[in-house]
């Protein structure tokens, strides 16, 4: 599916469904079972952090909670899609966002611009979603082509369905202590997620996260560092980025490492301190002739360096990225409660 | 004059201007030079980073653009305080704030409220001075005492006057690369002009903040790790907190250090890097009977013992303090031109 156009997978997945979600997601499972047996075969190796099965796990309970809406009050979360150009990392994303939506019986829309469109056209799409009471959550896959202003674009998106948690003002209110955003960044989010449900101690640790992007790495650091109301997580937070001298060392004092720089296999076990437990955000892809695109896609740890120091590490792909996903539908289904004041 | 209520301090400044400020100041600088000599004599002990007068040399400028303001368009800045409570320091911070803006000749106003008052009263407070086109900056003394919410009432706050820079979408702005506040909040860019000025090298270098505070840690941490479109930093920063393990080991890897805790000599000699430039934010009363007022201020570094082991160091009083009213002028000046549209 992944050659055909996202209007048309969206298109086909909502009126026949022909492409059943549950052949790709087995062979998935089977590799990571896998490593997970390995691992459990042999004590020097890290616990693998399955991100996916937490992932199907939350998508469950959306889905049920979907359900009882739509019992309830006749009505459906609605994510909707700004994608501009066609780079093939986004249309992958988007792609997945568009199945994840169909699982839990979202409602989805998208708004595809050619890469040549202009900045009003952009906010023209996204003023159309803030007006549809059917659409809670609006999202513009970034990045955008180099050409476009992305702040004047994401102002114009209501805060109330900033499903991403980009809007400024509610990074501000993740930022200041006792304030609460609307949203919290998924990727973040997820990422403290998978944390709390490996029963990984948060509280007083030293954690490094490497790279500093807008998405990832600064809301990744609020949340370790602070947290929300309800879940504080009080780590010492290091964030290490390109300007730094000696990465490796500082990145060896961590308790709990995030790789969010982008760089294929930057972090190499000399850099992890024994029994640190690693979550990997990279999403590279090689070059792999002998898969089916190509390609194939890896973190930015070498996977099969960390599993001999680290405690615990997410794999690529099946790690940090389906709770990005995940992330994205439970804050949909968060702002479509809130407008329709469903509890 | 520091017994006298606020209100009599200003009109007595703004009428007849009966205690010249020359004579404290005087004391002040005579106790820095003792310092500088001190260390300019004995080659092991740090340099001292002297706040007072790269303070005073922004407070000339600042008043030179105010004249050459007055003279062009026969406007002057203006700058409001909204008092609640009559807590020792934030009367004393205040007063500064009285002082500074009469030296450099803004105008100032001042809402004093009782410790009981709602908050719809500081709210219609903040309102009037939003309204009020004779004012340019507003802050909200922190803290509000303890029944208020402080983010209901920051939220009136207009944020073309939030010169304190702490509305959420000021910190939000700020915590995005690519994005500008109208406002930084004033320690945190007091600290970087110290560190400029002082020709302090603060790319790549690690950085330690001690303290998470939303109007020092948090903004601290930005500056140093991003800074502004203009000024790009991109220290490798960590944040120290009370749940930190390990507190001094971290800190002693700071090639920078700024300690903004509110603990009284919490930073001792042994936590420091040799070589490492240290701000002290803390500014602590301790009981004296000695002084004047039956107390003294002293900094979050015990600062006998870090002359010995860094390279330069702020003292308290007279190194932050100071820069943090000259950087609150600043923003004063920066939002009156705007709103004047005088360049």
């Amino acid at each position: 599916m992944s050659g055909l156009p996202l209007s048309l997978v969206l298109t086909l997945i909502q009126s026949k469904n022909p492409f059943p979600m549950i052949e790709p997601k087995k062979k998935q499972r089977k590799v990571l079972l896998l490593v997970n047996l390995f691992s459990a075969a042999n004590n020097d190796t890290a616990r693998i952090i399955d991100g996916r099965s937490a992932a199907e796990e939350i998508k469950s309970s959306i889905a049920i909670e979907v359900s009882r809406m739509k019992e309830s009050i006749g009505k459906v979360p609605g994510l909707a899609v700004i994608l501009v150009g066609q780079r093939r990392d986004s249309l992958a994303y988007v792609r997945n966002k568009i199945m994840a939506c169909h699982e839990v019986g979202f409602r989805f829309s998208i708004a595809e611009l050619p890469e040549s469109c202009t900045e009003d056209a952009v906010c023209d799409a996204l003023s159309n979603y803030n007006k549809d009471a059917s659409i809670h959550g609006i999202l513009v896959q970034l990045p955008l082509p180099q050409h476009f202003d992305e702040g004047k674009i994401l102002n114009v998106l209501s805060l109330e369905k900033d499903v991403d948690g980009f809007h400024p003002l509610n990074i501000g209110n993740l930022a200041i202590q006792g304030r609460e955003p609307l949203f919290i960044p998924c990727t973040a989010k997820g990422c403290i997620e998978l944390l709390l449900s490996s029963d990984v101690e948060i509280v007083g640790k030293r954690a490094v996260v490497i790279g500093r992007s807008n998405i990832v790495g600064l809301p990744t650091f609020l949340l370790l560092q602070c947290g929300q109301c309800l879940q504080r997580h009080h780590a010492t937070v290091s964030i290490v980025h390109a300007y730094s001298e000696n990465p490796e060392i500082i990145t060896r004092e961590a308790d709990i490492l995030v790789a969010a720089a982008g760089v294929p296999n930057l972090v190499r076990g000399s850099w992890l301190k024994p029994g640190a437990v690693v979550l990997d955000v990279g999403i590279n892809p090689i070059e792999d002739p002998e898969s089916e695109h190509g390609y194939r896609l890896i973190g930015d740890v070498c996977f099969e360096e960390a599993v001999r120091i680290a405690s615990a590490v997410t794999p690529v792909p099946g790690g940090v990225g389906p709770m990005t996903v995940a992330m994205l539908l439970l804050n949909t289904l968060e702002a479509a409660k809130r407008a329709l004041c469903f509890t």
